[in-house]
């Protein structure tokens, strides 16, 4: 029983170590890592092929850690192995030291398991939980792509998998047939707040995953010669694919090994003073009894693959030459187009030009028009149709673009709303990634609120305000008015690393560019110059701004037209601009309000110099109307209602 | 067979108002609508007990239309019996024209259900996928509450079973029993954009329901004597509280009954011109070809329950003596407490005089608080622990609000962002509900940003700057500073019929108030009268601003200090405020831009009126760190850094 004794006396070792951790740390969850022992000590010291010195190495096994709580084990592991830590710049290997600094403001040990902040042990942040095993997804995805048959073990707790994404990804596997994917599900039996349901059960996990269609592989999670044999099959399955994909519920206990910490009442809390003396005592005693001696050398697996050559990328063709290729010059030539087709054909275009670029939508593709890419026979491997099920839609784009590929994520910008959470995860990544909402704003019209984005450009502007890692905006939130802009903010999408997010509409609208135009993350254009006031619109709204102007016009009103397709922007340019129009800014956009409107009257606010900002969006409730102009109306939000508006802050009235 | 050529008539009659006004309107999915034409039928015609006059009746059986693109089809069913819709005040019968207005701008006829818009046969918008079935265990909640042993049918599509919540749905069901709920899955196997996948397969659905707990019925969604049997079968069950929940997967066919109109590519398209001719020729041929002929009278089953009785509230003890009843009088005494410990309080005091108040959380009682309701025996029913999935939790409180009752729901505000799309839907639907996100902002600390509510304030603060309906704001976002405010609020909520957001701190925080300060909805406090600059905090960072004024005053700088703990909030005050000095203020929140500061700049530059608005908010990703003040440093939020921010905005020089 070497094998046996070898890797209880790791884990013991790394157990103890959790409690240290947790205890300098004075917070954190070392009963839960106490579950995943053994688990981590066989897959992590003799079964994943992986290199402790490059752990971000594009060959090696991965291993997520969706219950991203239970990291002090993980920690333990890396600081025994010497896994490299630190700046991309300056890694350098973990010690017995580094882990007292867990959750230390200068650490990379952070609560949770995040690449970010140093530790590219990993390859996304965790800790919002159940969202692991599609990130594990996205992975295998990539590592298929690569043809690279690396395998990817993800950790979930028997708690977590009571979120619905749990079992969307699952679903996605069995699709995929991604049988590189290891879900190991740690059933140790214990929430939070109490005992885990009995849905999550053991049993009851091991029949919904049969009935899904995987085999599930029911174990003791403290049976090191168990765990291998299982982890064993499941490569062997991995390899050969015609197999079922392979999960293993592992039977464990919170706390494992110091009775005095299991139970209820022991998440998240760490031991300290004489309980914890008492947890390590108890280890000992476990030691001793069972014999857990380290007679047998452990040996990290080596990476047996090669690197996936990377393909470079290649300028993607033209607005103009894509229309030819793909059929659609009637429609350049006519002069229309909604920017959501615009968007098909810019996917297409790009997916051609660049390898690495990939596509994600949610049954209705034929709606965004990520059919053009899903349907190029080039390019069908490289898209995910992920069916109804956005939270695993982001979580596996969050997978995808840690592999290094560049994805485009695309479903009605309502539905998006479904996966913030996941979204704000992929940020806290520092991940590269590009979501399309389509069916933005009220011009959907006759499906009526359910299916309208209007909260989004606010909530997405949030992350304009703040700078990830790397200095750059959280996001940038893109709202093309015609299909050159969204083309063309499409192929500056895919150049540019960091997360973007562009609404695209269902109306086709007239051009209001053409291909001439340079357009730029952060940029807008001034469409017409006046000197009254300045109007400042996004997507549709600058087209019902442009029947106003025409209107004012009539009224002897001469408005400058600023389309503001991009937030962040130029604030001194814009307030420059207000400057020469004695202040007077009229903001206008077909969502609800803390977006763009506010972000000018931010800037406004800010400077001090006596700007007057008025806001034009959505102040009720939309509902279906059979045209866009109706709910526009309805809104307030007509050509007629934008002249009132302006009317109104120059303080006249219409003749 | 004179049951089934019945139904097959009335069916087949349906299903050509599908068409009719789908045409009209120029949208809609009359196919999805046919898929369901026999499942509706005999449900709304001879199953359900409910009345057409009175259709949103407290003790009839409820139907949910959780897939709600094929509302058509329950459109033509009401518009046949009278169903009562309209203004609240003045229902009226629906008529045969009225079908001919779906989609209209000024029609209740929306494109997806919404009781919202005068359409009571429903309980609770639906159209974006997945929810349903989480309402429906809300209102199964609601019933079992009021001893009305109502049962609630939810029909789900095959493609929307792909969403992770449904399954959080039937788990839900499984935990409470709720075998009233009847989930009926209308397999036609088309989505969108292609065929459903084999996971959403009528097998794998089964399998999937039979893994989970429940007993499942499969067959012929067209088969009349099959349905009702089945239907039969759950009544006998629903009313044993030994049987399993029972659910019906229906095989059915997309575009039933017209062959030209079945196969992929007819999903959301109107058959119009000769199609739409073709498509009723072809069903006037299936029932002639199948003496579907109305011989038999049908008759909707009549309510046999008692309407339930509501018991009114009473007055909730006050603060002191919560803390006094619940052993917390120490912590009174001590002059410190967590916001969230407040919440705790004041969520049990309003249990226990208010019968309606109910409370749900997702797996973090302990950590919300949530639990002093949870553990009080008398409030016990009317908990719901949810475990760890925050969608079914939200859409789980819009059902138990539309069924009259008063929800709290707690978890941590960064989980709630995985609800978003469920909160839009229950705005939509017009209900009253509270949210608590606890753990919020930068002070959480310790666990790192995958815990963190950051962008939140901006999303709901999005929601602030719309009406519902009935012209109250969208959502009420609350930020108490201390517990007297914290507890107070609850119990204002509470009295409210409206959508309120509560952020809870971790952190325990010292007394700002007493128990004599009254807080409103829409309300601030000025903490301090100074001279020279308004600093607007709130939250925990009024505390840090606090300490900022004492290092202000050694400056020699006089700032007055506002608690802006609510949004909407009273601008014309503030902005007067800001007028007694100088024009300047300095907002200061422990979460990303766009929010509470920027709704005060959005009042700024609309006023025009020279202000000067300085925001302070997190600029950054946060990350651990073991107490908040070494977080608040790390995001730029420290006293000091409030000291050099008011100093910089007077143009003045810390000495």
């Amino acid at each position: 029983m070497s094998f046996d004794s070898t890797i209880h006396a790791k884990a013991i070792q790394l157990v103890r170590d959790c409690y240290h951790m947790c205890d300098a740390a004075g917070s954190g969850h070392p009963t839960s890592g106490a579950s995943l022992a053994h688990l981590v000590t066989v897959l992590m010291y003799t079964h994943m092929r992986w290199e402790p010195a490059n752990p971000g190495h594009p060959a090696s096994d991965r291993l997520v850690l969706s219950e991203g709580h239970a990291v002090p084990i993980i920690y333990a592991a890396c600081a025994d192995l010497g896994v490299a830590i630190g700046d991309d710049e300056q890694l350098r290997p973990m010690n017995a030291q580094d882990i007292l600094t867990l959750r230390a403001v200068d650490s990379p040990l952070e609560g949770h398991p995040s690449p970010a902040e140093g530790f590219p042990f990993f390859d996304a942040a965790t800790g919002s939980l159940g969202q692991g095993l599609s990130v594990a997804c996205g992975l295998a995805a990539a590592a298929r792509l690569d043809g690279v048959s690396k395998r990817i073990y993800c950790l979930i707790g028997d708690g977590e998998a009571r979120e619905g994404q749990i079992w969307e990804a699952i679903d996605m596997i069995c699709d995929g047939q991604w049988s590189a994917v290891c879900p190991i599900f740690n059933a140790n039996g214990f929430g939070q707040s109490e005992v885990v349901s009995r849905q999550q059960s053991p049993d009851t996990l091991a029949a919904k995953l049969e009935a899904a269609g995987f085999e599930a592989v029911v174990l003791d999670g403290h049976n090191p010669t168990a765990i291998a044999e299982a982890l064993r099959h499941h490569a062997t399955a991995a390899a050969d694919p015609q197999h079922s994909p392979i999960a293993i519920v592992a039977q464990t206990v919170k706390g494992w090994g110091s009775p005095s910490q299991q139970g209820d009442g022991h998440h998240g809390k760490p031991a300290t003073g004489q309980a914890k003396q008492t947890a390590l005592d108890e280890l000992d005693a476990f030691a001793q009894q069972h014999g857990a001696i380290a007679d047998t050398p452990l040996r990290v697996a080596p990476i047996t693959l090669a690197k996936p050559a990377r393909q470079s990328a290649d300028e993607p063709m033209s607005f103009s030459a894509a229309a030819e290729a793909f059929g659609m010059t009637a429609d350049l030539e006519a002069g229309k187009m909604a920017t959501r087709r615009a968007y098909g054909l810019a996917l297409r275009a790009l997916g051609l030009a660049n390898p690495q670029v990939v596509a994600l939508d949610a049954d209705v593709k034929n709606s965004t028009f990520a059919q053009d890419f899903a349907q190029d026979e080039q390019l069908a491997e490289r898209f995910f149709e992920c069916h109804i099920a956005e939270q695993n839609m982001i979580s596996l784009a969050a997978g995808l673009s840690a592999a290094g590929r560049i994805p485009f994520v695309s479903t009605f910008a309502k539905f998006l709303a479904r996966g913030y959470d996941q979204v704000e995860m992929a940020v806290n990544s520092g991940l590269n990634f590009n979501l399309i909402g389509s069916h933005a704003g009220v011009t959907l019209a006759a499906d009526g609120p359910s299916q309208m984005g209007l909260p989004d450009v606010a909530y997405f502007r949030s992350w304009t305000t703040m700078r990830r890692h790397d200095g750059r905006p959280g996001f940038y939130v893109l709202n093309p008015s015609d299909a050159h802009q969204a083309y063309a903010l499409t192929v500056q999408m895919a150049a540019y690393d960091g997360p973007c997010y562009m609404r695209t509409m269902r109306p086709s609208v007239e051009f209001l560019y053409n291909a001439n135009v340079p357009f730029t993350l952060g940029g807008h254009e001034i469409l017409t110059e006046g000197r009254d006031l300045v109007i400042i619109a996004s997507g549709y709204m600058v087209h019902e701004a442009n029947k106003a102007l025409e209107k004012l016009d009539a009224e002897g009103i001469d408005a400058t037209l600023v389309d503001l397709y991009a937030i962040p922007f130029d604030a001194d340019k814009i307030l420059d601009l207000a400057n020469e129009h004695n202040g007077y800014i009229l903001t206008i956009e077909d969502n609800y309000g803390g977006a763009m409107g506010s972000a000018v009257a931010d800037a406004a606010a800010a400077d001090g110099g006596g700007f007057t900002v008025k806001q034009m969006y959505v102040r009720r409730v939309p509902k279906s109307g059979r045209t866009p102009d109706e709910v526009l109306a309805y809104c307030g939000l007509s050509a007629e209602h934008i002249v009132q508006e302006a009317m109104a802050q120059l303080q006249l009235t219409a003749t």
